[in-house]
């Protein structure tokens, strides 16, 4: 897809530094987070000749071995992030978790955030997200704001049932969400996500066909970028496979590449982010969420496009030209790695999958395995999605971390 | 190219050690050495999960920001190769300077070391290595030990002029060579390469017309992966570009491949190596050396094939099936960043590089350049080997590290 530009809202302009004022002899580059996504940020920003610094309080995070170093202190310490942000030219982030307030702290002191806190702000309290989405005139189920049990209920049958109760901060993999099917289930909705001391909001219930998602990356200057439009398959709220390009008629892909292009400016998009949509029965297409960051559904990218999501992003943050996202082969599928249970976080199998021949093993090194925790991915690449599909498949399948409790 | 196997020498089998003596939770990968080669086998090191840790002194080595942890102490201190081996499960080299009795010493302390000392001993001295080439019945240029200022003019008349006289030790990059024309040029080049102190040796000037080179994985079973041959520009006796696949006729590139893994063959390889061959006027193809390690030939599969020659020297020393050698565009370019002149690592010109769609930039985070140091390189595919290397060569021509002198 042919690169072009946007005009970037001017309340989020992200406030790169100029070269001039702060550029070491090597860029750097600050991530705050050490988890997987961070892991494969750094192996681009290694792989361009950045310096790559961590902030994360675990010496064994995934991120901590590809990194040039890291800094061991909690990612929410003012002072562990300023140290941070001093060490390099730009700061990353891997979660939508760090409070805005925090980083607008940052950006007062004259250090480079990217994504900013006003972009941040809009994203990361789903609620605001949501209004944001839809004041950008974009198609989203119904929602509302709710400050009590009262109001859920009042939401389920203004909306229809089944309604769906969620944080409206830092839930991930599905926690934080509650699907209620009636008015009897609200209670104890309520308080298994704790309303009381979370703030929740809702939304009607999506009875989505498929699931879709877009990785888009925006340069400083309003460059886009735009992967494949991919589908994605969910288990236990969990992303279990994605498939690029999705299967989906021509004027379905082109309005969903549109309302994705849509959603990350009206947030204020800096680098990479992914926007995960529903495609209804009638073949509406829905925002459902966006995130301010690489995402899974963007991994298969390392190994089936000319430059990955990580890379991208790099490149943005950094004011260097966006690379290409054409897909190096006709289709490409990426298939999660998930505990199984509890255990040490070595994996049984390798050799199996890497018998594969499509196999591409990603491995994130942590250090311990949990049931549905991500510990790697496998992607293959295939002239069909099918084709690509059953070979990441078999290959995962040989996989196993952890033992099933 | 399918895998194959071959009968590995038994005189050279890799000691492999058995998973279950060694193994760790996870698998640990040690590097003798700590620049660029090693920088890219432990990015693919730690992408497939292994705990990867570099023996280098120098703490800003290219290969520290991509391992797991380094360990900062000289390559040749015995008590520091022990530390390294008794943390890994295996231990490879990125160079072929560490003597082969330091190698056997760590094998008969029980370590897993590869390639191994007897395979290192045929390979390191060159004239060793010559001799392995010729007893395996492979076509090699006319070549003779000298230990005299005689003896290389003696063998000037019987080769013909001119010759060369080489180092058989540490030499790279076109250090440690001396073309000789005459008889009269003879005490110079004796002086140069300081034969009093040097044991040298003399091939006869080989009048290629081309040059090439190919890598190919050995895994402990025997299995083979073969990469495309490909064609190498040498400047100043330095790696210019390489262009993949080589553009030569197909019994050449058959006899061609054919060379090259019976001289691997002949020398026990374990793992990746390269082999640099002459292409000469007539259509013969002779051996011109064996690197027993990844190569900057070799450098374009990591964008251009399924499987990098990097990723394929891991899994050979991990115990792994091989990878795929295919290719995943019609043709490949590397064009190498080399130092223009002394000055700090960091590169001018990168976002004019980066804004060449095809290209693929790597740099090697060094914190000093001089002239003529490897730097980095850039990769592009194409639709012809010649698409290919315009764009690598555009690409690269952007980037400039440090002042000419």
């Amino acid at each position: 897809m042919p690169h072009f530009k946007v005009q970037p809202d001017p309340a989020v302009l992200p406030r790169h530094k100029s070269s001039s004022t702060k550029r070491r002899k090597r860029p750097a580059l600050g991530i705050i987070g050490g988890g997987q996504l961070a892991r494969m940020m750094a192996q681009s920003g290694v792989s361009l000749g950045c310096d790559v610094i961590v902030l994360d309080p675990d010496p064994n995070a995934p991120a901590a071995a590809a990194a040039t170093r890291s800094i061991h202190k909690a990612i929410r310490d003012l002072d562990a992030l300023d140290e941070l942000a001093r060490s390099v030219d730009v700061v990353a982030l891997e979660n939508e978790f760090i409070d805005a307030t925090i980083l607008s702290e940052l950006e007062v002191r004259g250090h480079c955030v990217l994504p900013g806190s006003e972009t941040m702000r809009r994203v990361q309290d789903k609620l605001f997200q949501k209004n944001t989405i839809e004041r950008a005139g974009l198609p989203l189920p119904p929602f509302a704001s709710v400050s009590s049990r009262a109001d859920v209920i009042a939401a389920g049958w203004r909306f229809g049932w089944p309604i769906v109760l969620k944080q409206r901060r830092d839930g991930y993999d599905g926690r934080g969400n509650a699907t209620i099917r009636s008015a009897a289930e609200v209670d104890a909705a309520w308080a298994r996500l704790d309303g009381a001391r979370h703030p929740l909001y809702v939304e009607a219930f999506c009875p989505f066909v498929r699931e879709l998602a877009v990785a888009i990356t925006i340069a400083h200057d309003g460059s886009v970028a735009r992967y494949p439009l991919v589908e994605t398959v969910q288990q236990d709220h969990i992303c279990h496979s994605v498939v690029a390009p999705a299967e989906v008629p021509e004027d379905v892909a082109r309005r969903a590449g549109d309302v994705a292009l849509r959603a990350v400016q009206a947030v204020g998009a800096a680098g990479t982010f992914a926007v995960e949509l529903f495609l209804c029965e009638g073949g509406e297409v829905m925002v459902n969420e966006i995130a301010p960051r690489v995402h899974n559904s963007g991994h298969y990218t390392i190994d089936a496009c000319e430059c990955s999501q990580f890379e991208n992003h790099i490149r943005a943050l950094m004011g260097w030209p966006l690379g290409s996202t054409a897909m190096r082969a006709p289709a490409a599928a990426m298939v999660n790695l998930l505990g199984r249970g509890e255990g040490s976080g070595a994996p049984l199998g390798v050799a199996a999958c890497l018998a594969v021949p499509e196999a591409r093993l990603h491995l994130y090194g942590k250090s311990r395995t949990a049931r549905g925790r991500k510990m790697g991915h496998v992607t293959a690449t295939g002239a069909t999605p099918e084709e690509a599909l059953r070979a990441a498949s078999l290959a995962a399948s040989f996989i196993q971390f952890g033992d099933p409790s």
